[in-house]
């Protein structure tokens, strides 16, 4: 693999670790790399390295290192994988599903992985876009995890069609649906009762939530053809749209999102030996329980 | 059982079926029972029968027929148990799981039902109240189906601890939490993935709506026993309490839901040779389907 | 509570802990206890106290101390219940759900319970009867966890009814059906779908195992009505009935299996501060995972 | 799309409806094709077409129609499959997954079909071989639906580990698993909790059957890698593996199940104007129930 020069750093917006930072970007400097870091009002007068905005970060940079949760990187990963720039994730945490590098390891990681020893993985980004009145409304708005339409100001029902490209799937009353692509599959999907999709998978889920028909079930598609979910009456329920449980839209009946596989997919970064099951065994506790009683 | 000789009518609130609350208003008077009808603007000069407010209903009935769907039923169910009036549901579109009487059976069944030959059913009815500051605002909100406790505004989880009286069961993060009755068990409860409960149980469900842990299941208390939701956190996620689907209220963190047992339940009446299991197998279509594909 | 003065002993019928044993067997006499053990072959001529069989420890004793995992108390649970015998169940490995003392904390705990501190919990347990052309064969079996009806040695489907003594519940067409006690609950019956069911509920669980139909959901009945289940048509699908999972038998088209609530509960001992819910919380791993990916 | 001279046609084996497969000849033949019929004790002296055996079918044919139901057809396609003949499902009961034609519509479809209209649709096949002692029994299997890896004689679990190609994917403890094809998705994994994949995708799922762990949920995985299954420790429960339901083997511990994608697909043949999802909208009751009690 290509080895990695320019290095860009992302903190967490909120209270991000500066101990953790400027120790990250010394050693990326011991390391030849130059740093740059995202402008962050924390800093102060004293930032660990040059501070540059966002999208300079995504022009300049080789690899972006983002130092937070699962929740940091979904936003930087919405907001890079345009640009093509790929992304490793280190937890301030307990390790994530993709922040999957601990800080106490990350000086040796960063060692191999900027002289070029690491794992690839490319992840499906979700693209979405509404429609209304027939009208495409200009901005297309990109997900990593997913695309949720559901009932906001109370429980009532929405109703809705799903259809693949042109295909129609379903009417459906529910909560709502959870447009998750495999790296989703792990997050609010798994909750509404999904299946997990292995991220090398070219697949989509439609998870419909807390649905009124028994048998509207979890359905995997190709990823390869737009899904339509056209917002029908919605009573008193008023609907939105939420991209990847952080922004959100309201949707009016006769709305259409459209959400298709985006262009261009997510780099992720990882550490040589890197095992996706190996962190779904972690993180969902395989084999150490949570377990029923014993069958004996 | 005991006839009944004044006997109330309760309609839809909107849209009641003027005909078919004519044609009930006059059948019962052929029965020889006196007939109040709940006031309705959709009347105009000309109602089916003297009218009155649904309190006076409450107080002069010794059974209230309600004519409409499931949702009309809870709505009068609410308001009228406390005075220990009897309900009959009929429906005026497709038959309810309560409002099980069918409008072309109507007549025949109301000669053997109001000449003493039904049958009688008590449904557990839900008792809440809501703890601010450790103070208990006054009233005390009852409910047919279900006490509903969710994120409204976006899809972030709340957090919430669950209390069986004084015995502490878990901190929950999830989209909210029902708290169903067995009536209610074929409710949302069950879209949340919740047990049938049978009617004759003293028993109420928590079934947790995409709970953030795997293992956070449906569990079953006994109904004799205050239930305490405390709201912890919900960061920019607001919580509401909804009772029945029809009425909300917002709640802030500390918030403590109180529900149980309401010491009056709800007594449905029903027609000779009803059968619980019957309306269940007709709604949800055990035995003709939807199947999974034939195992051969 | 009552002190207890006669104390038997049941360790596991295959690799007994004999150093437990005797460290259990002379605390319990330094109490002032008389000790009885169960025979078994592994103590060779050196048993820890009077070696007899399990029916005079039924008959003698006024508490019965299991030590192995879940399994065993099940076992001697279902002999010893009928005796009005309490168990305590001291845990061997890892805590169970029902020998919920550790090893560890054994004689702490021992001197508090045979001196009357503790905590007792009655536990509905079922009692079972196969009937064959018409005439019930004579034996009753009982189970602490459940009674399972499965299809055996393919994995075509059984078909069944099921009744609630007189009242017709359903037709079934699937693997099998859990019939679980609210102690069985957290066993088969949960990794099947079931609900949690609290053991202060006198209730009893109908879970269908891989339903053909999507609709034949877990229902919860009450637990002093029979439940019958009639094996239909089997084609080359042999069903068996499996109590606790433990014993099995053969069934054959037209055998109807009655389960109902056993006239006499399992009464269990714990040290006093029990709590079910901690148990629980330990052993689904509540609060602390298995997790979905942060919704952030 | 090409049309069809030489036709095959295959009946139940057990009970064939010999009026339908004689008009169906019948029918053919005035289509001017030359119509070949699987031998079958059935007949008698008087089969509707020259008998030849299933070999000679698969050699001769350009399209074979099978007359019966999806175990029909699922059988039949296992044995043509390899050799590429395209089938045409006709049900003789009511309409299948896969037996998509009803007798009623049957020559208008067919006259259609042999004149090259026609929709095409490849089903993913899995192949699976069984490794003992290290040494790969000769045999290749093929399932349409479902390799399904089972306890047998009693419902202890069984112990396997999953490996996806040479990546680990976790120990299970569970009744079993269904290895799954997306056709197969709508069977037995379907009421197994696993979700429906759609045909296009070249994914199998695997979906544990009452997995201990609670967490151990459907994964869904890329259908180009080899899926490994290692039988461990089965106790006293003896395992077996089973293919489309239909045909099984004892497993012992230490036995590897190996399943992957066949090279060759099952070509089937739709009338035109075939939409996968409509027929699960019909089979599934998607719109018209099995609904829970309204939310109002």
């Amino acid at each position: 693999m290509s080895p990695f020069r320019v290095v860009g750093v992302i903190g967490k917006r909120r209270e991000p670790n500066l101990d953790l930072l400027r120790d990250l970007c010394d050693g990326l400097r011991r390391l030849g790399c130059e740093v740059l870091i995202e402008a962050n009002g924390a800093f102060g007068r004293d930032a660990p390295a040059p501070t540059v905005a966002r999208d300079e970060l995504a022009r300049r940079c080789e690899l972006v290192i983002v130092v937070g949760g699962d929740g940091t990187l979904l936003d930087a990963g919405r907001d890079l994988a345009p640009a093509q720039v790929p992304l490793l994730g280190v937890n301030q945490g307990r390790l994530g599903f993709m922040t999957d590098v601990a800080p106490e390891s990350m000086h040796e990681h960063l060692a191999a992985i900027v002289h070029g020893q690491y794992e690839s993985e490319d992840r499906l980004l979700l693209s979405a876009s509404v429609e209304r009145n027939g009208r495409r409304d200009g901005a297309t708005r990109l997900a990593v995890n997913d695309v949720v339409i559901r009932n906001q100001a109370t429980i009532r029902m929405i109703e809705f069609e799903t259809w693949l490209d042109h295909e129609f799937i379903s009417n459906h009353r529910a909560d709502g649906v959870i447009v998750a692509s495999p790296t989703g599959s792990t997050a609010y999907a798994l909750s509404g009762g999904g299946p997990l999709l292995h991220p090398s998978l070219s697949a989509i889920a439609l998870v419909p939530i807390c649905p009124h028909t028994l048998s509207d079930r979890p359905i995997v598609v190709d990823g390869q053809r737009p899904i339509r979910i056209v917002i029908r009456g919605v009573d008193r329920a008023q609907a939105m749209v939420t991209f990847d449980g952080q922004t959100s839209e309201t949707l009016e009946p006769g709305d259409v999102v459209e959400v298709r596989r985006a262009e261009k997919a997510l780099r992720l970064i990882h550490p040589p030996g890197y095992s996706y099951f190996r962190i779904l065994r972690d993180k969902l506790r395989w084999g150490s329980g949570p377990a029923a009683q014993e069958r004996v």
